[in-house]
């Protein structure tokens, strides 16, 4: 039998499922780091190299020695030989000695000798030598110090330096830098498996005509595209009947298959004891959140199954979606080994209405997001019963109304979650 | 030659670029709706059918006629015949009458003549009948209004209505409401096609081991990556040599097959000459903005050549990777007819340390985020020459300096861009 709990606060009740869960152990796969865009990094990754692996120029100037340009000013100019310029992409065939500069572009490799570039702007070429332009004599108008406008070696990256730990999830800045060090492939956490159930007598598949009474499934296909954004792939299992039974094999079927189950149960009070009880039989320690202090989603399910995470949401699609974006996208981070705790991002807005909010319980409110005349935005509320769909898709983000507030006032700034994080 | 524009504020900069170019009309195909979370929607979709197709009870408890219970309190309690229970799925085969009452429960339909539904918490069953607990009398200790406790036909959607406009990219909840309306297919925006060139004598392809004086292309894959997040395709056109005939050919071959086409400039002055000149040659109106008033990427170029969009990077991959955020990603939207202007998303965090900045440009600071003590964040600016791809790597997100102000002080609270998204 399942063991009923008392109503949880989100927080507790997500502390309470992890503290049940095992350290992720992603199982790891090498792939071109080219196409690793959003896929997790399973290892740490070390260079074998030095970024840049030789000095650079950051300006378009002349490479010296500094100490040669000691002193130098608009009034008391310092005189240098030119002898030569280095072409991008080729080492420098000369050196440079004290009193000598050499014209070098943006990107070019600094010649032996120097240590600084004097900027283009800063000099005046005063006398042309008959073999070209980077021959001659240069007015140098301003003294530059060791090191200046300039990349040293391995500044970026040293050879043997950990670049990324492991838990990262590739951006495309970290694409090219992987790629800049010549890391063509990259150790990467497979796609977690998420096993979808739907249940509840009343729900037929979308390509079915539902009969009167019925109505299409609708959780399957949302939670399997926020799975999927968050980097998981997902088997759907089908809309299963009410029935002990056939819940109590497919589950069984799904946990042996994938690493995280998710079930949408039917809506009626009794379809969701059958899913808590059906769950409850799959393995230690079972049911360990039975309801918990948020609207919309009270009915939610968090269990442990013999060391796999199962997720029982309310059947109505709009709370199965915003449970789905609180509960099983972390999840479904964590299973590649992503750090949880990482910033939530949202748009700053100040309310368009009061909402008020019964204290001790989070709520979500959705909201539509309207250009105010500041160059910011207006959150409106959509208030709506929480079993209409098409008023999700209607709105932007979501509000939280933390459980220690009453409420919202008109005005205030909040922090509004977009909806395509969920 | 290339027209040499004074340096412009970057929101003028992209202004002047949108009014060269034609409304988009892209290209139209049928995908199957499961599949298309993150396509943009190309048509308006029309429902073809009421959601729901029947009033649906939205609580467990009892279908009545409204003015069955007109009056009724815990103190003065109605009572009323129980005739019979809505089985999940299918329509009821009795109608409700005045006096009478059936068990209906969460998403069960509404049997003829029943206008509201009275919570099971409010009622209890006084005698029930041999014929099983659906038959009997029950005592209904709540009054309901006519509607209560249930959702019309077609409250969520009429059929015939716009359920949403073209230029939507879909997300999670979108999806399942198409389904919802068993709108199995959905026409979407095909993939924009985005030309890729690096240029630089000193770029070899990430594959090369770069012999001494050349360095990696970054900025192909790294761009490529953030233009795949926001549905684009790339075609890589290779690293080019700063040659004007390699480089006009391959621009040219580029533009006549892609719908918009980015190139990174070699990083010497005279290269980025070189690129705006070619880019000037391949039709009118040529290049529109020459250096915009930003840092990271003043030397930014941004062209028209015959209706579609030519973008110049600066090759340097920090430079390059903003720029592209702030200019290339909304072109990518806007070629599969997202609005622009949607809101951007961001972190709030305090800034750690005050930042200077010059007035007149506009500044973006790579910044990390550290978890402050009230459950917020710090940014830490991340003070870095803009060559190094590692500094972009190990930030969490920048934080924009406008272009009116002087610079930021610590302890002010600032929204910070996520790199996810650049």
């Amino acid at each position: 039998m399942p063991e009923f709990l008392k109503l949880l606060p989100a927080k507790e009740a997500m502390e309470r499922l992890l503290s049940h869960l095992p350290q992720p152990s992603p199982p790891i796969e090498f792939i071109p780091t080219a196409d690793a865009l959003g896929r997790v990094t399973a290892r740490p990754i070390i260079s074998p190299e030095n970024l840049p692996p030789f000095s650079r120029s950051t300006v378009d100037g002349f490479a010296v020695k500094a100490s040669s340009t000691h002193g130098a000013s608009d009034t008391l100019p310092v005189y240098l030989t030119l002898i030569g310029e280095v072409s991008m992409g080729t080492a420098p065939q000369f050196s440079i000695r004290l009193g000598e500069a050499a014209l070098i572009y943006t990107g070019g490799m600094l010649p032996e000798g120097a240590d600084a570039v004097v900027m283009l702007e800063n000099t005046q070429i005063v006398r042309q030598s008959s073999q070209g332009g980077q021959f001659g004599e240069l007015e140098v108008l301003h003294a530059v110090a060791s090191g200046e406008n300039l990349i040293q070696v391995g500044e970026d990256v040293q050879a043997g330096e950990v670049v990324l730990p492991a838990g990262v999830r590739l951006r495309p800045a970290e694409i090219g830098a992987l790629l800049a060090l010549g890391i063509l492939e990259v150790p990467v956490a497979r796609f977690p498996q998420v096993g979808i159930l739907s249940s509840g007598d009343e729900v037929v598949p979308p390509e079915v005509h539902p009969a009167v009474g019925q109505v299409r499934d609708v959780n399957s296909y949302s939670l399997r595209a926020l799975i999927q954004r968050h980097g998981g792939k997902s088997t759907l299992y089908g809309v299963l009947p009410d029935r002990p039974m056939v819940l109590r094999e497919t589950l069984a079927h799904a946990l042996a298959e994938c690493d995280l189950v998710v079930i949408t149960a039917g809506s009626s009070a009794s379809a969701r004891d059958l899913t808590a009880s059906v769950i409850q039989e799959m393995g230690e320690p079972g049911v360990l959140v039975h309801g918990i202090q948020i609207r919309p989603g009270k009915p939610t399910i968090l269990a442990v199954c013999n060391g796999k995470a199962v997720v029982g949401l309310p059947g109505n699609p709009v709370s199965a979606l915003v449970i789905a974006g609180l509960f099983v996208a972390p999840l479904v981070d964590r299973l590649q080994g992503v750090l949880l705790g990482v910033p939530q991002s949202g748009v700053p807005a100040r309310l368009a209405t009061n909402i008020s909010s019964l204290a001790g319980r989070e709520d979500w409110i959705p909201v539509r997001l309207v250009p105010d005349q500041k160059g910011g935005f207006l959150a409106e509320p959509i208030f709506f019963k929480s079993n209409l769909i098409f008023n999700l898709a209607r709105a932007d983000g979501l509000v939280c109304i933390p459980a220690d507030a009453t409420g919202l006032d008109v005005n205030e700034t909040v922090q509004v979650m977009l909806l395509a994080e969920f």
